[in-house]
């Protein structure tokens, strides 16, 4: 059982496209929720948003699609008016959001250090291993 | 212009969300297909679709969603019968996206590797940050 919530904030569909791709693979969620910025947003109503999602008192893991886009300012913005639990990483992948909705760690230092590692190890240029396979074929 | 095509292979909506995404930050983006998997999909039937939206005989990056996952290793599958000059990156980022779509060099090993480092640095833990930011603040 996951110890904290999980949040992906976005630009458009991309935080629900997000949670529905990783239900594909992971079956339903619990404690999963998405929150996007539609183009009629504005700053505060996407935080008015945002603020509804969070949980106070309860951990949260923020994911937010990219790091300066308004979606990630907004969620630190609001993240700095609420409680020390509440953690934010910036980039999430498909890899990413599945590694912490299924991680059943604290959300601590360790936990978010190994996530950000599994991310970024996640983004393979396979084009070589590809090459290699058609050598081997030939 | 950018000199190759962008295909985003993913599970579900994740591929054409992460293109309405990219179009919300860039404006309207010309050369770039999103092809889903969708859950009555077969491989073969997704198969067709990745080999329908390839252009034979013109550079393309496909961007695949998890690495292991359906999408992508239906894509490398498709690949291996295509030209060489068609590259894969799997674990895209909105980021990653970004960067491709804004590209101009020619696609080749320099501007893969550039894309996969940028992608990489984009997944970033900005709670230690934050924290800096509140003790400051105090």
């Amino acid at each position: 059982m996951r110890p904290f919530e999980v949040l992906i904030a976005s630009h458009g569909p991309l935080a629900s496209a997000l949670l529905a791709a990783a239900e594909m693979i992971c079956g339903s969620t619990q404690g999963v929720s998405a929150v996007s910025l539609q183009p009629e947003d504005s700053p505060e109503s996407f935080a008015d948003r945002l603020r509804q999602a969070l949980k106070p008192g309860t951990p949260t893991l923020i994911l937010s699609d990219l790091y300066g886009g308004t979606p990630h300012n907004v969620a630190c913005a609001v993240i700095g008016r609420d409680s020390n639990e509440v953690r934010c990483l910036a980039g999430v992948n498909l890899g990413l959001l599945i590694e912490a909705i299924t991680a059943t760690e604290p959300l601590d230092d360790e936990l978010v250090g190994r996530l950000v590692t599994s991310s970024r190890d996640a983004i393979v240029d396979v084009s070589g291993r590809l090459a290699a396979r058609k050598v081997t074929a030939s």
